[in-house]
């Protein structure tokens, strides 16, 4: 029998309660398909440093690397929110083991559940359709540039007062912006074939050297591929006034941090939306949304993210497309049975079919 | 009689057309406050490029210093869209307008106008109501750090591809995040008394000190007003789900791009935004849009964001309410009687009430 040893980072929030459900549905994917999935915690984040002062302490690193994949839930939460430079952060977790695994494609798929289109503040007609593939680089940029804060004088400013100065770098290197745009244009071929570029071209160096590159290699080896490039800030707009014309959409790390989010909420499908981020070796999934600390431990929070995210591993890792079909059409089977858990309810919700974490993992689980 | 010199700065693509307007209601406003409005235009974007090779050529800036105040209508366009690094680029003109006159402030009201709510894309209960001001820092940060390029050999990357490097920096100092703290803190005793300050203290260095100072600044003199932090990418979420709960709203140069131009798009009355470009000196109001090139020379751009621009700097600059008030009616007045020009029509705006940019700029100078 195939075993698949995957490291499960449950993290902060909501994560340790959500994982549950994720881990409950590799054991009934197991079962039906023969495999096995053997899983096996590690510390990352917020639980990291309160256990032992490191978000990512080098044991987890480790598990990570030797496994077939990473499953993720979130990290953060108010309780590690120190703004002095020095402190440990829980984000650095995060950030620390997508640099250390070299996981530069995330990949981010905005769809609509149709049975939730009515939870989009959007009007239906607008999100009608909606399906596109955020490719954000992951490595690079403002998010791994050098950084610093001097306290001294040197922060004086023209007026006169002294103070601080910080400083954040943007940075890229061409092979950087070249292996995204390919993992671009790849997704696009296997979709509709339309690759949105986001940069801020007219202001940023960064940008210039982005859209360069993204068209050399688009030329080259991607001509069949319609390619536009669309501001940041115009792409911020567009995605509220036709999201269903975007197909895929590549963009640097904080662009995309900003844009995925924007384009995940407007579906209304936020609780549903699920990631994947990969390299040249082991992957890691986890949900799109975060730690949601002010509803953590009440049993309450939405596993469908997660549970979707062991959808994109069957599919991405393992190469299980049958077993990955078999999630989401559980997941699917789910909500057109009407059940929801309370981020995802609507004013026709009975009550009876308001689920809470736990039920919810078991009602996927019990259909696949 | 009194005379207010205006300095005008035309630029690019639909520019000239909605300037003219904007012109128009001056001249009413001066023939009914016994006022004279003496307006010269001067080159600014990709119009003084192609006069004279340079986006903000030096009589342009001598001319606005000399000015009571500026007038700006957009700048750019695809004709000046090179990506060397050496290029002059219309945005340059924008950029150094904003830092040479000091125009830290960049405030942007973002309102919906009650009979244009059906424009938007989102659900009309979701935008009711919606009346935020964003406060952008429009001087620092990414626009206006060190930025470079390397072309040799330093760009090669761990795979060992050479290739270029890139980079721009985001940079802050405390009193810049201080002054523009002050101005958002200020302006929301005169609203609600709420301000949602939007970082990423969570990655960036510049954001932790970013929200350090809003707080000391926030507890030492504005303790009446309600504070809030907001991660940047939660906040192009809320935009979405709540955006008629925000009512100040500041952050630094690019997020505030992003942000607003996202919480513009989603009233629906993008053509309808106008902006204050505020510093210690002559002050700068240009509409939220941009010079949209795909219309320009046809004279069916929308002309009043740029009229409410005028509306803004009889406000800010010349302290003539009532002027200010007239405008504003004027545009109502105009609305109400169900006239529109092409970006703003619904499928129920009978045909003779669609009107061109000429048109719809006499519509509302005649009702001053
Ligand atoms: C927690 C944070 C550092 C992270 C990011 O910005 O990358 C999160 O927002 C995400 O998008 O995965
Ligand atoms: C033209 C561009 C440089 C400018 C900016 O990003 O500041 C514009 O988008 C704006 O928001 O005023």
């Amino acid at each position: 029998k195939k075993t698949y040893t995957i490291c499960c980072l449950p993290g902060d929030g909501i994560g340790p309660e959500i994982m549950a459900e994720g881990k409950k549905v590799l054991a009934a994917v197991g079962a039906r398909f023969g495999v096995d999935f053997s899983c096996d915690d590690a510390l990352i984040g917020g639980a990291a440093i309160d256990a032992c002062g490191d978000p990512l302490p080098a044991a987890t690193l480790e598990a990570a690397r030797a496994s077939d994949a990473v499953l993720l839930a979130a990290v953060g939460g108010p309780k590690w929110d120190a703004t002095e430079p020095g402190a440990p952060r829980p984000e650095q977790g995060l950030l620390g083991i997508r640099k250390e695994l070299g996981l530069y494609t995330n990949l981010r798929p905005v769809q609509v559940f149709a049975p939730l289109a009515g939870a989009s503040t959007l009007r239906p007609e607008v999100i009608d359709g909606v399906d596109m593939m955020i490719v954000r680089e992951l490595t690079g940029g403002l998010y791994f540039g050098r950084r610093e804060r001097f306290y001294n004088e040197e922060g004086a400013g023209a007026n006169g007062t002294s103070g601080q100065r910080a400083y954040d770098t943007l940075e890229y290197r061409e092979f950087e912006v070249e292996r995204i745009a390919r993992q671009a244009f790849e997704a696009a071929r296997k979709r509709r074939g339309r690759v949105a570029s986001v940069d801020k071209a007219n202001v940023l160096e960064t940008s210039r050297m982005w859209r360069e590159v993204v068209h050399r290699v688009h030329d080259a080896e991607y001509a069949d591929i319609e390619l536009e490039d669309v501001l940041v800030d115009n792409a911020a707009m567009q995605l509220i006034s036709r999201p269903a014309e975007f197909d895929v959409v590549v963009t640097e790390n904080m662009f995309g941090d900003i844009l995925s989010d924007e384009a995940a909420q407007l579906t209304g499908s936020l609780g549903m939306l699920a990631s994947a981020s990969l390299g040249d070796g082991v992957a890691l999934y986890e949900p799109s949304h975060g730690s949601a600390p002010d509803i953590a431990g009440r049993g309450i929070a939405n596993p469908l993210a997660q549970i979707l995210s062991v959808e994109m591993m069957l599919r991405c890792s393992f190469n299980m497309d049958d077993a990955a079909d078999a999630v989401r059409a559980a997941v699917v089977a789910v909500l057109d049975d009407g059940l929801r858990t309370g981020d995802i309810v609507d004013g026709k919700t009975p009550r009876d079919k308001v689920l809470g974490t736990d039920a919810m993992g078991t009602a996927v689980a019990q259909r696949i």
